[in-house]
C-alpha cells in the first residue's frame, strides 16, 4: 500500500511539476504577463516553500522533490511578472 | 511533532490554495486569458486531482482540503482559458 501511495504521489508531484515548464517557457518567450496575477504567484510561491518544508518534516520523498522544484519554477513565473508587468 | 507538520501543512495548504482565487477573479472579470498556458493549467488540474487521491490513501487532512478546493479553482481558471482563448 506504502508503495501505492509513493507511486500517485511521484504521478501527481510529476503532472503539477511540469505543468509550471509550458507556462514559464511561455511567459519568457512573450514576455507578456499581463492576465497573470501578481498576488497568486506571490501567494502561490510561499505556500509551496512550506509544502516544502511540510514534506521535510514528513520525510516524504514525492512531497520535498515535487516542491523543490516547482519552487523554482513557479519563482521564474513570479520573475517575470515582476519584469515585464 | 504531528502537531507542527498538521499546521505546516495547513498554512500551506491555505496560502497555494487561496492564491487561485485572485487569478480566478482577475480571469473571469477580463475574459483575457492570452498569456494564461493551456498546457500548465490541464497537467496542474490533473496533479491535483492525483494529489488529491494521494492524500485521500494517506488519511491526511491538510492534503486532502488543500487539493480539493485548488481542483475547484484551478478548474475554474482551466474553463475560461477554453472558453476565452
Amino acid at each position: 500500500m506504502n508503495n501505492i501511495i509513493n507511486y500517485v504521489g511521484i504521478f501527481s508531484g510529476v503532472c503539477t511539476t511540469i505543468s509550471f515548464i509550458p507556462q514559464v517557457i511561455k511567459t519568457w518567450k512573450s514576455k507578456s504577463t499581463k492576465d497573470i496575477s501578481f498576488l497568486m504567484f506571490t501567494l502561490f510561491t510561499i505556500g509551496v516553500a512550506g509544502w516544502l518544508i511540510f514534506g521535510i518534516l514528513l520525510k516524504n520523498f514525492p512531497i520535498i522533490i515535487a516542491n523543490f522544484v516547482t519552487l523554482i519554477l513557479a519563482s521564474l513565473i513570479l520573475i517575470a511578472k515582476i519584469k515585464f508587468g
